[in-house]
């Protein structure tokens, strides 16, 4: 879309004519325009207004404009909406998959009155189906709309199947091939139908090396599938491997980008997916969790430095360096955690084993602590002035640090990926705070051992 | 693929295969593995195992393996054969937009020989053409393998031509159709080609509004558009608007991978792209800048304690509560630019200004501020009896520092991306370090204020 659509002049111009109910006005403004497009525009209209230009539209386009919105606006327009409305209006321009999720968007009872007012029985029963699954795996993903063929037709025969089932279809990429029990066996291309004489049985031609995913993959692996086998979709089979719906390519990159966007934002501290745009209550909610975490990180190393303040009065100095150890933790921690969680995600840490990747982690985490302890031993000593003992304290602890940052950060990801829980949620908060508090209390114990208090 | 592929007995099995010579054993291991499977095994094989397979292999099946690979395996590889290899066993396998991929990363000397060895000389250009491309637009992108039709001819004519022109490609999705001049006016979906009569005119069936990008269009845009308009493939023009190219999407899936892991590791404070197979040398290569960094800024915070010591060694207290300070300072700070950085990235950040992100930014802080705040001063002041002085000073300290690292952390992002630099690095050390000074800064001057040292 050309960004001048996006204007205040355009979109105040666009605001007088729904006021106005110039219903032949709003269509010459945006009729023309992808529903993406508009669906960007709903975002400076009212609920109000976004009703308004849902009604006036074809069905269709409105269906696609509901399904590009986020999840709060649309509830708030479909609010306005019956049932049977719904159902008509909405449900039925869909494809299965889209129709399925915004079905159950809405509540049990909504659930029900929208199914039940869906004339298209076969359309309702897919859908049906499709609820069934959860959100996160491949039943949840997949959509109905495929052509299947049996292995024994002829292509000619194929071609006219495909004629018929494709009606429904906007974009058709594959005809997968089954047998008379239904079994996925693999897929004829396009070009091959093209391509071939039409007397031809599928049986002879069709390509058999094809990858599928189960009803339950979860829907990060079938994104990591598409995305190392470069698919345009992917086939569903259920425990029988009968063929029970098709992914494609569209939905697996939401899952991609949402993934991304999360583990993004869990890393940084927030909690709930957010973006400039939410509300400052939104964003608090999403933020402030962390914050307090933390808080209390900060709260506990400050209580373990009032345990010592008697014998730190005589060491003030070792308080001066406490940002810096507890910085340099920090920093090691996240650094270490997200590099597990990345490998985790895109599917590069099946083979190694834990102990080999800690191993290595101790061994970066020496590495780096040598490293930045020789800088900070000679300004330390040269710049502050520090002694020996109190600079050999500060290095020691830097390097100890380190260390146990690195494990750390290592361990928490793995052991929560091993008992299934998302790794993602340790690289904010859960390693930040420990390595805090840890941090704090490393360097005074060390103190403590070499200074004698 | 199945996982027991990559037991260590199947590894330990094919590398005596390779070792003994046995070209049988080895084809009949791996033979029927897709090439991306081919690939991951490559990953526990040495270069030269990794060679003889690649030489044993047929080389459509090669060139497939050597694009999996990873830059550095592939140039090992590439190092071991000739240049006349290269072009006629790799380069012409491949298609036109990974030919010119691979070639971009040979030597200046290499590429000259090798594009000379190309037979086919329409593959030759067309990769010369591509080269010209930077890698991120659109023109690195895109493949020159696309079927286009003039608009004046029939469908029977674009049926003939589309089986000519699509005897190189693995897929075809769309026609484009072409005036004259070869501009690019809209295209023909395979579905309508299906369906229509052969003697209807191009002209009369297509479909002219759709979506393309320049050559010169960045390609986070072009993963923007292809993911808001839920595309499979997108066609590329020149300034004259001719087609010159056409991206598909399984190559902006690993735009958005690349691009969401790069600004997560950035975030992360990791300066490189790495994951926990690279070796303890890159992995601390990619670590120690903001290690370094990060140092130098609790070195700072030190060097301001430090000039304060004779004031503070009455008031350790306040050094106590510096963690708390700098760990919220932080958090805040990553909170705020990674929102900003993944709203510019997913384009929902296009029509806020400045002004209006700041000034939400200083509200966000201060409500985060004062609900911190206020459970802070409740556990300074009973658990840890510090003075009502002392406690005024750091509430009053934690929320001018929550504000100011909200305002820094929006701003920095904003202003880099504004300048044409990537916003996401100044997630990581920037953010951090600046935050740990300034918040160490501001909080002894609000001390120095009220307590009046």
């Amino acid at each position: 879309m050309n960004n001048d659509k996006m204007t205040k002049d355009f979109i105040g111009d666009l605001s007088a004519k729904i006021q106005a109910q110039n219903a032949r006005g709003v269509k010459e403004l945006i009729g023309d325009l992808h529903p993406a497009d508009i669906a960007e525009i709903f975002g400076e209209l009212s609920t109000d207004e976004q009703s308004y230009v849902i009604d006036l539209l074809d069905n269709e386009i409105s269906a696609d404009i509901l399904l590009e919105l986020e999840e709060e606006d649309r509830r708030k327009i479909l609010r306005t909406f019956s049932a049977k409305e719904i159902a008509d209006e909405v449900i039925t321009e869909m494809d299965t998959d889209d129709a399925a999720d915004i079905i159950s968007e809405l509540s049990d009872r909504q659930k029900v009155e929208v199914i039940s007012q869906i004339e298209d029985q076969e359309h309702a029963k897919e859908i049906v189906e499709l609820l069934k699954f959860d959100d996160d795996t491949a039943g949840g993903l997949m959509g109905k709309e495929f052509i299947k063929v049996n292995k024994d037709w002829s292509i000619l025969t194929a071609v006219k199947q495909m004629r018929r089932q494709a009606e429904e279809m906007e974009q058709v990429f594959s005809i997968y091939v089954v047998d008379d029990e239904d079994k996925l066996l693999g897929i004829l291309s396009l070009k091959k139908l093209l391509t071939t004489s039409s007397n031809t049985k599928i049986e002879d031609v069709y390509n058999d090396k094809i990858q599928y995913v189960n009803t339950f993959t979860k829907d990060v692996e079938v994104a990591n599938i598409i995305t190392k086998y470069d698919l345009y979709e992917i086939p569903v089979v259920d425990e029988l491997k009968r063929l029970v719906g098709v992914i494609t390519v569209d939905d697996v990159i939401d899952v991609i980008r949402e993934e991304a966007e999360e583990n993004y934002q869990l890393a940084a501290g927030i909690t709930q997916n957010v973006d400039t745009d939410d509300s400052i209550w939104r964003l608090t909610r999403a933020r402030i969790p962390w914050l307090l975490i933390g808080m209390f990180g900060g709260i506990g190393a400050a209580g373990i430095m009032n345990g010592l303040n008697d014998e730190l009065a005589q060491y003030t100095i070792l308080l001066t360096f406490v940002p810096l150890i507890q910085s340099t933790a920090g920093n090691v921690g996240i650094q270490s955690s997200a590099i597990v969680v990345q490998s985790l995600a895109n599917g590069s840490l099946k083979n190694s084993s834990v102990v080999k990747l800690l191993s290595k982690e101790f061994l970066l985490g020496l590495l780096n602590g040598l490293i930045i302890a020789v800088v900070v031993l000679s300004i330390s000593h040269f710049v502050f002035g520090t002694t020996y003992k109190i600079s050999i304290t500060i290095c020691l602890a830097l390097i100890t640090v380190i260390i146990n940052a690195a494990i750390i950060g290592t361990f928490i990801p793995m052991l929560l990926h091993k008992r299934g829980m998302d790794p993602a949620v340790s690289t904010g908060p859960f390693i930040t705070t420990s390595n805090d508090i840890l941090g704090v209390f490393i360097y005074f114990m060390i103190a403590k051992v070499i200074l004698g208090f």
